[in-house]
């Protein structure tokens, strides 16, 4: 099938389902788009059963695990995480194949997932993100179908309705209670929220909370995951290495380079008008989004300017944005850095929130949809504003989607902020390589030669110019970056061999990865 | 049907269902009962839609209520309850028929309910407690079936398997904000916990958040329950009567036979063990009940002892204990007074929890099922240790099951604390009129004449023994009464009308209250 957007689309890939091409960013959210979230099976518990094990072969017995189930993990403790590694390598070893493993993201930690692959241990995929060995594993099309690529909005949707059905969950929780009460927010291996494996709990078949830190119940003074969703907990020696789960994709930058998007970035988000009392924000935590953050802390302190909430992906920044009292809250549904969990340890106004709260598109409303202004990084950008943010120069697949397609849908104001070109080749493409957050949600695109703004956004085209800003046709920054790299090659792909979907966060697919021919 | 209890129970009585006969308090659970909650179909939002209403109408409309639906309401703003009566004026004006009404519980404020059962508006009803004009009226057959009465921990388990299916929840929230996030630790309404909230907003087809407190957005720094599971903000004058919503069933007692009973459940309490470093502790609100507590409170202050946490129904006597540092935290499911709700607003280590936590039996686990003491009150004690806490002497219903059923089956050890009589009326009887409590999870018994202890309890009746406690047999107990009091005329009931039907935890039925004959 071919989408709205002119790409190529599965109907069907097992194990993952049927699937509807992507229709435009709002289609199924007129008010008329049903489903059905499917019956779920139950056992009532035998009164008094001891749910503590030190035992991973031990819990993965009781879990029921079986060749062809689906098992979760979540990121939340980022590149430090040691829960996949060691519980898949004890799946591994028990000879349970065939398995779907349904990750919020896959990062630097989880190599070890290539092997899971070569062994037919792990036959299907879900993450947000593909990152590190895995990422390249994947493109090499060695998994035998595509990954299913789904932002934290679309994989909140997903479990909710039951198209991404969890048999069992590994949850790595820094602290946990004997009856399974967790929470990331102390413990040795802190992290701060949970937002992504709350969902995860809620939903799945089995809940096994996996931790280093045991606590006499109950747990106090904060519960991110209640003990009745609960199945098991798996004491182990340690979650990570704690020095990798503290920092996270957080970099401070001194690039001019970079300063300078940021400034220009800024300065449009002023003119927008949005930075007011009350108003809400979102950044990421690369580089030039963190320079961003930056600038609206100093001119909302300047200002005397206090905003209603920070949403997100929480930085080391934006707590302090809250110490400054330049926000009333904090809304976190992933904490970046260790700074961040004693915050949300310690300050109630530091509130965790889970991933369908963050970005579900399907429930009555989530955070995303009601903040106004997003910072978001891209890989690539074509001339109708799409972004890829999950294929490299190389086509391979690297990063991830996170919460870029959600915000942009959401916020009342989206801006990408990227150099017009890395490494001698364009960002700003004529059309990028892989569409993971659509034209139609992206507002302005901001880069060191000038600002592009959407023509649909009139309306901030007439408060750029009134600022006097640099705006710069979309399409004659794509010729003059060419004009100042040349015409890259362009890379061709096995149109037979899809490495990925990219799922949008209504459940479409809104794009094919192929692997890149050699 | 006849129960294991021998008591006359249906099979099935529309529109509830299907029952089971009562077959022990842990039949259920031994881990072999399975069940499956079924499909839930769900609607895609449009996209920024104002949940926002000032009108009732308006409110009840949009929420597609219709005849035979099933709507509910939950009891956490007790006597100062105002948002039932209002809505359900409505509801009548607009000539709804046939409804469901399914109550966690209810109460005083409630005998417009009366009414609505006259007019056909409602034809069925689900609650914990039925007390004042509607349990007058319903004990008179009015509702030409009888009601399904359910504890806490029955109705959060019948709600998740989906027996209990709520279309529409008005939801008194005492502060919510625009997008729906809610709670009720703060506002001019405030009543503390939503615990009981908390469940029908997750699972209700379709949920209104009513208030009398709109907050911009977003609610902080507590949210109960989350915006994504709110349809509707119906924003009404006022929730209800403050001073009444502020002191629902707390009554401290200076009567000497009350103190003088709950001296000697304290006494083997203390004889039994377990008030010992990291106990845990539920009291209820009343007279006797709270005298316990403060016989528990003080000798925990003088012998230095740190519990580990009071539960329940949380009265402000209980938020003492904390800020004594007697108790590590409180989980709250329901606060009892005002003084409560600012305690939960202020300390983090006063944790709200929701009805599936506090005791729903067919999740992993239940706060009930860690306990070590519960005290309870009854209306009616019978020589097999059953309680009745659903029907008065005269036959008809008052009161209501609560968590009684729920904590006896769960603590280490449940203590039932009664006068032996009242108003020349038995309360030690040969046989209870209704069942609500199996005398299987009953361990005490202590009256103004001495402490009965169950049979099957011989370790605590050695432990009472060795403290040189006053034990007498229940059975010598109950000739001594009635030598005292005369024998009651028996009950005669008519077993055409059956009035209630008195669910236990597991969703079995233990009992059918019959009209009484006049």
């Amino acid at each position: 099938m071919i989408n709205s957007l002119g790409r190529f689309v599965p109907e069907r890939v097992e194990p993952y389902g049927s699937f509807s091409p992507y229709a435009g960013a709002f289609a199924r959210q007129t008010g008329a788009f049903t489903g059905q979230a499917p019956a779920r099976p139950f056992i009532a518990p035998r009164m008094g059963y001891d749910k503590v094990t030190r035992s991973i072969r031990e819990a993965v017995e009781r879990s029921g695990l079986r060749d062809g189930m689906t098992v979760s993990f979540h990121h939340h403790l980022r590149n430090g995480d040691a829960v996949l590694p060691v519980i898949m390598a004890v799946i591994r070893e028990m000879g349970i194949k065939n398995l779907t493993l349904a990750c919020t993201a896959l990062t630097e930690a989880h190599a070890c997932v290539v092997d899971c692959i070569r062994d037919g241990v792990v036959t299907a995929v879900h993450a947000s993100g593909l990152r590190g060995a895995v990422g390249r594993g994947i493109s090499t099309g060695m998994l035998g179908k595509p990954a299913l690529m789904q932002g934290h909005g679309s994989r909140a949707r997903a479990i909710q309705e039951g198209s991404l059905s969890i048999d069992v969950a590994f949850l790595g929780t820094p602290t946990a209670d004997t009856a399974g009460n967790a929470t990331g927010s102390c413990g040795p291996s802190a992290c701060g929220s949970l937002g992504y494996a709350m969902i995860d709990a809620r939903y799945a078949r089995h809940v096994v909370a996996v931790t280093d830190n045991l606590v006499p119940y109950p747990l106090s003074p904060r519960i991110s995951i209640p003990e009745y969703l609960v199945h098991q907990v798996l004491v182990i020696d340690s979650l990570g290495d704690p020095a990798k789960i503290a920092s996270g994709t957080v970099r401070y930058t001194r690039d001019p380079l970079q300063l300078s998007i940021a400034e220009s970035a800024f300065k449009l988000i002023r003119a927008s008008g949005l930075l007011a009392p009350g108003c809400s924000f979102q950044a990421g935590a690369g580089g030039v989004s963190l320079a961003v953050s930056s600038f609206v802390h100093q001119y909302m302190k300047e200002q005397g300017i206090k905003g209603s909430y920070a949403l997100g992906g929480i930085t080391g920044h934006a707590t302090a944005m809250l110490r400054d009292g330049l926000f009333e809250s904090l809304l976190d549904v992933q904490s970046f850095d260790a700074a961040v969990a004693s915050s949300i340890h310690e300050d109630p106004r530091h509130m965790e929130i889970d991933a369908s709260a963050y970005a579900n598109p399907f429930v009555t409303s989530c955070a995303v949809n009601n903040l106004d202004i997003v910072v978001l990084a891209a890989l690539e950008v074509d001339t109708d504003f799409n972004v890829n943010v999950v294929t490299g120069v190389d086509g391979g697949l690297r990063g991830g989607i996170g919460g870029h397609a959600d915000t942009a849908a959401g916020a009342k104001l989206s801006v990408v902020v990227t150099p017009s070109f890395r490494d001698r080749v364009p960002v700003i493409a004529d059309s990028v390589l892989s569409i993971t957050t659509p034209g139609e949600t992206v507002d302005a695109v901001v880069t060191e030669k000038g600002i592009c703004i959407n023509p649909r956004r009139e309306d901030l085209i007439a408060l750029a110019n009134k600022a006097r800003l640099p705006i710069v046709d979309i399409k004659a920054l794509h010729r003059e970056v060419v004009s100042l790299t040349g015409k890259p090659d362009p890379i061709e792909v096995d149109e037979t061999c899809p490495v990925a979907l990219v799922e949008y966060r209504d459940g479409t697919i809104i794009d094919t990865v192929f692997k890149v021919k050699e």
